[in-house]
């Protein structure tokens, strides 16, 4: 059983050039949850006015219909972010800082110890389950590729994370490299992109060096803000696809969240780059 | 080392609304054996009423412009075919049938027992190498899954063969599925298309099980026929980007290859499917 969390809704949504209202971000919450995901990131607790996609994450958070066995998180990037949060009944707290200097200063107006020493603060305190996500683990747009060891370092310094994360945000990783740092830092997860067409190959390496947990966005939104012709996450119905296919259990009605990627291809208006959506999820034409 | 076959000139262009002339497609075949790839499947020896887009494959082979170590491979599909391309230089022949009844019937006007035949036929008495392809050796889009033991048995009945490669013609393949048939046939390749997003995770399992060939094509091109809304073949750049950022060698100049791959975006004025071309194939941005 691999725990898919469903990011199109904060990771992706955050990337795409639309801004949807709160009620609509909050119905695709609740279209993602009603096809069995186990998790969905539902918000991200930031100023409205710096990043207008997800403006309202109270009113999302609000819309919500909890459903039993469904656990809904939010991303914070600060103790204020932090107490929004706490406000909602979103269940977990999701934090994230980047593997290299440049990233950070130029992303979270900190260096890297300062972000790390942020995270740190608020999973110490958090009442809530947290998952903190180790952003460039495998590449930086600014530095280029990562040291491994820097990673691990960096890993081990998140004692008080219930949940260890690592993100190949701009999607230059490949399957040795993705199998070399997961047998080293044993994340709980995975957030790949699939940006060069690796995030699959990436995905099937990283469960079976172990990981239990695999972000991926409906239709594969999210696109990259450091390559503006290349796309975004790996879309999460592909993944399912994959994955059933190998005999992997998602606990995911695929065809269910085939509608959801086509419903919001509506809402955005032009094709996303999810291929089952559009290519048929079932083998026979 | 890897050996990477691209068949964008050939699988590739026939799948694809646009006609190129011969020419162009010619520069095609010359541009890509220019960026190291060690073989390319050229042209198609059909009617030209039939498959306008493989019109004149005697002038594409032509004007090829050889290069040592670069073998030019031409698709038969009877012996009428096969003496035309025997008046040309190409240096391989290619033959094709489906694992399915049906889907020889439909694309082939014969059943599977004559399409056999009819490739025996032409590899037994081939001067020059051939290569055979099973199509649809994991689906068929007229009946659904297909039955590994079908696909071994049809592959051992091709002893005259140099090469046999298994295809997954409409991109519903696994990776524990194309794990599986590669391990019991022990194929030299396969061809891989990524409709649904699996085709680069299924030549990452492919190699590991031990082809030592891979088709794609450059930028992706080639559609599905079958899925209007889907992409087509592995793209060939991100291939050698996923196989070169794990180490393992292809002989091919990854910048060249994407500059091939502006090119023909051009020729065909749209954005292609391959993805490493539009993100840049550098880590850093």
């Amino acid at each position: 059983m691999v725990t898919i969390c469903d990011v199109g809704p904060r990771d992706g949504l955050q990337n795409e050039p639309e801004v949807l209202e709160p009620a609509t971000r909050a119905e695709l919450v609740n279209r993602l949850a009603a096809t069995g995901l186990p998790r969905v990131e539902a918000a991200s607790f930031v100023r409205d006015d710096l990043v207008p996609q997800m403006a309202g994450a109270e009113e999302v958070a609000a819309a919500i219909e909890p459903r039993e066995g469904v656990e809904y998180a939010g991303l914070v990037l600060n103790e204020r972010g932090y107490e929004r949060l706490l406000a909602t009944r979103l269940d977990r707290v999701s934090c994230t800082f980047a593997a290299t200097e440049t990233f950070n200063r130029r992303n979270g107006n900190a260096g890297l110890d300062e972000a790390v020493e942020r995270v740190q603060a608020i999973v110490a305190r958090s009442e809530r389950p947290s998952t903190v996500t180790i952003s460039c683990a495998w590449g930086c747009p600014f530095e280029g590729a990562v040291d491994p060891a820097i990673v691990a370092d960096l890993a081990s310094r998140l004692d008080g994370a219930d949940e260890v994360v690592l993100a190949d945000t701009i999607g230059v990783a490949t399957p040795r490299r993705v199998r070399e740092l997961v047998e080293r830092v044993r994340p709980a997860g995975v957030h790949l992109h699939n940006t060069r067409n690796t995030g699959f190959a990436n995905a099937y390496v990283a469960l079976e060096a172990g990981v239990t947990l695999l972000d991926a966005s409906v239709g594969g939104i999210g696109g990259c803000p450091f390559a503006p012709r290349a796309t975004g996450n790996v879309a999460t119905e592909d993944l399912v696809y994959m994955l059933e296919g190998d005999g992997v259990e998602t606990g995911v009605d695929l065809d269910a969240l085939v509608r959801v990627a086509e419903w919001l291809e509506e809402r955005l208006g032009r094709v996303l780059p999810g291929q089952v959506y559009r290519a048929g999820a079932s083998t026979a034409a």
